[in-house]
């Protein structure tokens, strides 16, 4: 019987659906005295949006292998979701990508404003920070605190925020693969290999572990990237009869672009066997993150 | 001889812009492999504007009350004031209050654009969580987690974001004098209040002391507003010959605009009181923030 990952991160995703409900509640958290409502459902609509949920999953399949499954999980797969968030509310800003859509739905900025969508932002990527150092995550104040601060660095300057700077910079300019790869490891490929490692060391993994799971974060984020562009090729050459998408329309550099569908399908392949042989060693304990890794490939949406 | 808090701030100024120049230096730190130019210049626009740096000078006071002063408590000073920057670079955006110029130079997005304005101010409240959780600013890795975790609620939804939110839609309204009292108490309250609690926290005061400097940053941020809206009077009653400044020609509910300027300033003189009063168990060694009590009330700008 072969695992369906599909059906699977749908029923993970409910649990963080339910645990992202619960911190954007209207009730005011201790030290809040209350919780403007306009900003309040404009963090709502901006997380709790039925996305895929893959970080958290992610964060929580991590930990599983290596037997921690709890609330503080959650938690702490709820920290990150949120930053993913906050991106996606930032990032369709008219100033940035200027979407009106997310999956079939207005924008933040669209179904409030522009301030309400920047202070929503704000406020996401702030409760994330206050949903990591929280008790529940971990026993040890030095394991939330290092979650907290890689959170952090995974999200900042030299993480999310620093690719989505050269992502902007890099529209109708040429990039070297280099800097192609620069810029994906930054933008999409800093938080999933956070999700990774932060679910081993949220489950006191050994250090051996943990580097094992980071570079298994490094590889699907290279994975998920490269069937990103792929899909974005591909489906505007179906649907729109011709073999250019929207980055190509951007002016914005890939891999695909620069390597073809061919090369880039390869690499795809040899991506999924290197997850597999990181997870070897972990044996049958590992088919959820496996089937996970295959299922960031071979996606069609 | 009496002491001028406009002096001894500039001085202590000159440390907190030092450390900021350190933390925005282009060298990447750990875990990040670059920190984009344009993203890094931008955000050095933001935090490396001579501003009076009110707020980290004030955990600076707080924590020397208490016998501690080092590199650590600046970290955590610089922290704050990346929180504070961050939120200029956001409400000065078109979307927001819509400012060309702060301090005479123009504006993040007037130097650079709207997009990387938008990425500074998120990349400078990242940068805040990853300095605040840094190792020099307490031993104690449970310390690090209360500050940095309250630095989070200070500045997110139940604090100064959602204050910002409040402020934003009191725009042409009427408000309640508890509304607006709500509405200041987040928006500029909850950084001031944060900043003499924190310094006692980084000096492991009693936590009868961290509840009285509490108090105290509470009376200060009060004094603050207060002093802010009176200058907004009458700074424009002075130089434009007529009663109403911004807020008013924003519609913008003010105390002041509640009680008028003679009750205001009563009411100024009393937080000075009651600020003194706070102060007077620690004698003479609080003749620095108590001096910086009666600037707050005093400034001119």
């Amino acid at each position: 019987m072969t695992l369906d990952p599909n059906q699977h991160l749908t029923f993970q995703a409910k649990f963080v659906e339910a645990t992202l409900e619960t911190l954007l509640a209207t009730q005011a958290l201790p030290d809040e005295t209350v919780r403007p409502p306009r900003l309040l459902a404009a963090m709502r609509h901006g997380a709790l949006n039925g996305g895929k949920r893959l970080r958290p999953v992610l964060v929580m399949e991590a930990a599983n292998l290596f037997g921690r499954a709890d609330d503080g999980v959650l938690q702490a797969a709820c920290a990150l979701e949120l930053i993913h968030c906050y991106s996606l509310v930032h990032d369709d800003l008219p100033a940035m990508d200027d979407d009106d859509l997310r999956r079939g739905q207005p924008t933040v900025h669209k179904a409030y404003d522009e301030a309400t969508a920047i202070l929503a932002g704000d406020a996401l990527l702030t409760l994330a920070f206050d949903v990591i150092t929280g008790e529940a995550v971990h026993a040890d104040a030095a394991v939330r605190l290092r979650l907290s601060r890689e959170l952090a660095r995974a999200s900042g300057i030299g993480g999310m925020a620093g690719g989505q700077m050269l992502d902007l910079e890099s529209e109708h300019r040429e990039r070297s693969e280099a800097e192609i790869r620069q810029l994906q490891s930054m933008k999409t490929g800093a938080l999933l290999r956070y999700a990774c490692r932060a679910g081993a060391i949220l489950a006191d993994a050994a250090e051996a572990d943990v580097d094992r799971l980071t570079r298994f974060g490094e590889v699907i984020g290279l994975a998920f990237q490269l069937a990103d562009d792929l899909l974005d090729v591909e489906a505007s050459a179906e649907t729109m009869g011709k073999a250019t998408g929207k980055d190509a329309e951007a002016g914005k550099a890939t891999l695909v672009g620069l390597w073809g569908t061919d090369r880039t399908r390869n690499e795809l392949g040899r991506l999924v066997e290197e997850a597999e042989t990181l997870l070897a060693p972990y044996g049958s304990r590992a088919a959820i993150l496996s089937a996970l890794a295959r299922f960031i490939v071979n996606r069609t949406n």
